[in-house]
């Protein structure tokens, strides 16, 4: 029994040192700190080029210092267009002007800062003059305009009036000119957003009739950042592009509208009653036009270029200086932007007040943590891509992973990012106690996920694995300079789910709304600020670094088997479509009185060789076990060699890369994981391959077989010679 | 060669004159003579107990007496509640009272006819004076229900507001006394029933937000017919009950109203907001209440006994007399009633025109036809049920057939009906020409069905199935008494889904709307005067009746097959129920934000024994089989043969009578098919079965597996006896 008890001692200690330091770091995150910093920084409208943009740099810069960050201010230049001149008008069948302003709301004190908000609009449209007859296109994806085809409907020579939602809002623009509209208008529809929802602000959370989503709408899935510098960082001196070389500008002016001033033009709209599930919430019967209903839109912008304020702050590492743990949220917001992006960033804001206590008491992390406050977000990503481009090649070596953050709410963990540390987030989110029900954030959102399953066979599986799955990354927040251009591990990580929203963008989304509609009483911050702070202390202070790769192995093969029924279900429908036309099943259902047009004969899809992929996926599974059993009785002190492993671990995510990048977009290089290029956010698995499929490329998917195989086999490589390491150790 | 050509010649003029009675018959209806018909009888309000009502009822009596039919009217004395006071009044948070009143609308005639129309309000609702909060119980359904216990929502004591739709209108009040309301508020929502779904009268055919729906919500499924002589005719002088022992007028007041009145109702409420498919389409956050608001809803009716005016027309048959086929469509209205019945009826008088044309040159019927038109089908098919009551033994030993139609639009053929004459009517369908394709209705049908298919399967069973399948009965209309009642093999037909229309039983529901919607030139109305003519003609003329009973059997291995899977669904159900209580997973998931009541854990269900229906499934078949090959090749001339079996053929539909009835409501005697005791109009097959297990009455669901598959074997004896026969004679 003694040997027993002594030999249990030393890893008993040790566990409680872990424990211990982990611990403390949680317990300092103050919920009243929280709320005091999200009242300071969100006080004002603090937009890009903005005077109180610069005044939060400045005062994020003294915090880092206060608590013994070695922190500075990374200035970029980049172009930012702010509206000059918005009018929307019906010109016919009668006249009238659209508000396009948000009102004040006399409870909500700073509503009222008039001066310093910017107007609403969308960033990067281009000017324009036009004045053409109104249709109405869903959510503008490209399935509506199918759908459109079939009812006979072209909006060439056409404004299009689209609602936000279904697909990210830059894609609305960018498809409506490709279908040959002359402008796009963008609305909140209630049901989508607003009152259908809730009850509507201030008298609820949602948003009412007057509020409007501003957002960038730059062709982001081409590449994010600076429009004049892509690629490189958008230094002073730096070469910029002529105007007309830019290719991320809309081809079309857009402006977005809120549902208030949709209504009018929306009500004189006539032609064919929209199908079902283009039907929204406003107190009218949705026709699609065009028709009588005709809208003049004027656009005109300045172009200027701005200064930007990324706030850098480093604590460098003790025994892996060279190896960075990078940690941002954006700074800059629309308007006043208490929930985005303030809610997340005052997180951060604790954790690295936490980690400066913990410096002070003598601890110190083991590698470096780089804590980032990022401008011009909201643009398109501007501040951390430009950084990214700019400090390519030295993140490229130290990074091993950024973690991100954009706002925060009540509820649920969420977190998506790279597979090869699905199980360590796993670790990490059973240690983080849900400030609602005191269970772990982890078993509350197995519980929630058991319960939303889609089908018995979604829950058994939720059931039967020992780790939560993540999701994959798409785009719409700091991350992707990160994980798409360099192939940087990344997260994305938050609280919600709890709370409802309608103030995404507006001048409502301020301290007033937060403070009584969401994570109220900021647990749900500190519990953000516990969550990716252990993260980060985790990731800082294990030797070892906790890559795994089963769950990527695993993974690699689901998006791979979905592709294969993509393939699949394609064939299938596309026999199916031909034999209802050699059937006449389209010209017997005809009703005279609708017009409708038939859809024509498709040529029926090859089958297409996945061979190489299926091989390649084999391969990473052998890899990954490999690696897993390398690891299991893995004990060293040898710095030398645990360092020389981490080099390889890290090179993993970075071995995901093809230099060459996505086809027609070379700037997104990751073969995994990319936002699609007509969701916009959404993410594509294996883009490459599964895009090419949705756009019937058949040649170009069994070439990117290939192409993504080899890639996945040179991860696989990676991983086997991090696995020999560890195994010639022994 | 010259012998095959004499062999065929005989049986080429045989359908050679077949197929030119029947041509002849389908070139006699006009669009024309339709049209002036519904102008006519669609001039007036026409109600039970109305002037006009009688006056119509007079009309037709003249119209088959100048057509050659012995005709007469047959009265019953039925009891009819009309409004004396209606009142519904907010009295807190603020106080206004209701309109309750459809507006004239210039543009349509009919519609200033205010004297005549009976007012908006639901017939059989008791006199009450109530005031109490108001709660939304979406559509009022049993589920409905249950969703409120999870909220921690009581409606005891309280005036529920439910919408139209998802159950029929009478089993509202119904479900909401049972849970202790004292009053109960019907409206129209615009996203079933208006705005949403296209432009409201008179710019198109929907609802307007001052269109009401009107209608019974007589306890229909216990039984219809007069509330105070059920099971016996309500002839002068029938034994009646006393007011206080009548079974089917709601526990509680109850009153419809338009989304125009209920908007304000509807905005007061507080409370949770509703779950997302409680939500409709009124520019409104839907909320549940209870809270401040209080209504006050007065019902006082006058209880009054009217007459009743059914118009039975007869044309002797000249073969088999006492063989009948009969044919209905009520002539009734809630108002004027273009649509509902008056597009139906109209049909029906140019069929009986056209056999008058037939025999006054020369042809007679072998069977008689019986051709009625009823009176009083709105308060609760008072005048069929009437007369099937008093008729019950003659109807019994006659009838062949029940052929119902109810009104009519443009579109599709629609049948539902008695499974043993699923081929019968699918042959029928195929010598229908669609009048704006020009394809046979049959073949138009099934490509809409293989567009709308749910599932590939579903497609590829009705790409591969000979016949198209044809619904079950529940009620709702004129058939319910010959069917359910008696056992009379019975269908309904009509065309439709290609006129949308939200005038059902409100004072639009006229001429104007009806020519200006629906089927504006008739040709709907004459290809229904066809297909029912057509149906009735092959019936009435084929020595052999055309019963089958392979899809019979076919459908009720499917009706088992169902009920299993049912079964085996509520297990898994309350397995998984169980298991998320035992896990936590309800507590887990609470936002403490949101009251949430967890549910209770359940018995697990036993399994049941289903061999009996199974074993009578297979008899069926076999019987089935049988009887197909034994008419295969059966040929005589022996009329007493024919007629003898015909006489077992028509039992067939009767020996699936039970003479018990369904369990708690014996008026209800077949054991196929009954409407829902909490659907009230949609049908529920093998009723006694599926029903208790539905209700969890485990223990009367296995003695109903015993009973009915008694009845099945029953039917099978009686085919196996028709078979026979006919296998005596070769």
């Amino acid at each position: 029994m003694k040997n027993i008890i002594l030999l249990l001692f030393p890893l008993f200690l040790f566990a409680q040192t872990k424990q211990s330091t982990e611990e403390q770091f949680r317990s300092i995150p103050s919920a009243k700190n929280l709320r005091d910093y999200m009242e300071h920084l969100s006080a004002r409208p603090h937009h890009l080029g903005s005077a109180y943009d610069k005044e939060n740099a400045e005062w994020l810069l003294g915090k880092f210092q206060e608590w013994g960050w070695d922190a500075h201010i990374e200035n970029f230049y980049v172009l930012f267009p702010t509206p000059k001149e918005r009018l929307v008008e019906l010109t016919s069948p009668k006249k009238f002007a659209l508000k396009l302003q948000e009102p004040i709301q006399p409870s909500d004190p700073t509503s009222k800062q008039l001066k310093e908000q910017l107007p609403t609009y969308n960033a990067y449209s281009i000017d324009g003059d036009v004045t053409a007859p109104l249709v109405y296109v869903n959510y503008g994806t490209p399935a509506d305009y199918e759908q459109l085809d079939r009812l006979g409907i072209s909006v060439k020579g056409c404004i299009v009036i689209a609602r936000y939602g279904a697909s990210w809002r830059g894609i609305k623009p960018k498809v409506a000119a490709e279908h040959g509209a002359v402008g796009c208008i963008i609305y909140s529809d209630p049901k989508d957003d607003g009152y259908v929802e809730g009850d509507v602000f201030p008298k609820g959370p949602m948003r009412n009739s007057d509020g409007v989503q501003r957002g960038s709408v730059m062709d982001m899935p081409i590449h994010p950042g600076d429009p004049l510098t892509p690629g490189i960082g958008a230094t002073k001196n730096a070469k910029r592009l002529a105007m007309d070389k830019v290719d991320v500008f809309t081809k079309i002016p857009v402006l977005p509208i809120s549902y208030g001033d949709a209504q009018p033009l929306l009500s004189e709209l006539n032609g064919p009653i929209a199908p079902d599930a283009w039907r929204g919430g406003l107190p009218i019967t949705y026709h699609i036009g065009p028709g009588d209903a005709k809208v003049h839109l004027k656009l005109v912008f300045n172009w200027n270029t701005v200064t930007l304020y990324d706030v850098i702050a480093t604590m460098t590492g003790s025994d892996f200086p060279d190896e960075w743990i990078v940690r941002g949220n954006h700074h800059d917001a629309w308007v006043n932007g208490a929930e985005d992006p303030i809610a997340g960033l005052v997180s951060e804001l604790e954790e690295a007040r936490a980690f400066g206590e913990l410096k002070k008491q003598g601890w110190k992390p083991k590698r470096t943590l780089v804590y980032c406050a990022w401008d011009g977000e909201e643009q398109g990503l501007l501040g951390s891509t430009e950084w990214v481009e700019t400090h390519a090649e030295e993140l490229k070596q130290k990074a091993v992973i950024y973690l991100n953050t954009d706002g925060n709410g009540r509820g649920y963990l969420h977190v998506s990012g790279s597979h090869s540390l699905e199980s360590f987030m796993n670790s990490v989110a059973k240690d983080i106690s849900d400030p609602e029900t005191h269970l772990t954030v982890w078993k509350r959102l197995r519980a929630k996920r058991i319960l939303d399953a889609a089908s018995p066979k979604d829950r058994d599986e939720i059931r039967n694995r020992s780790d939560l799955k993540i999701g994959a990354l798409g785009s719409g927040s700091d991350y992707t300079a990160f994980v798409d251009y360099l192939g940087i591990a990344s997260f994305n990580m938050g609280y919600g789910g709890e709370d409802d929203g309608g103030i995404y963008h507006s001048i409502y989304d301020d301290f007033y709304w937060f403070t009584h509609f969401s994570d109220t009483d900021f647990v749900y911050g500190r519990a953000l600020a516990q969550t990716a702070g252990t993260t980060v202390l985790r990731l800082a202070d294990t030797e070892l670094l906790p890559f795994s790769f089963t769950n990527l192995s695993e993974t690699v093969k689901k998006y791979i088997e979905e592709i294969q029924t993509l393939v699949k279900n394609k064939q299938d429908e596309v026999k199916e479509l031909n034999a209802k036309i050699d059937d006449g099943i389209y010209t017997a259902t005809i009703d005279p009185k609708v017009k409708f047009i038939p859809p024509a004969k498709k040529e029926i899809l090859p089958y297409i060789n996945f061979a190489p992929l299926l091989n390649a996926s084999d391969k990473l599974a052998q890899s990954a076990d490999g690696y897993a059993k390398a690891r299991t009785s893995f004990q060293s002190t040898d710095k030398q060699l645990v360092k020389s492993v981490n080099q390889k671990l890290i090179q993993t995510e970075r071995s995901l890369i093809d230099e060459n990048g996505l086809p027609n977009r070379p700037w997104f290089k990751h073969q995994l994981y990319a936002p699609g290029f007509y969701t916009g956010y959404g993410v594509k698995t294996i883009p490459a391959v599964r895009e090419a499929i949705e756009q019937d490329q058949w040649k170009l998917a069994e070439e990117k077989i290939v192409s993504v195989a080899k890639v996945i086999e040179n991860t696989a490589a990676v991983i086997d010679a991090a696995a020999a390491e560890l195994e010639k150790s022994k």
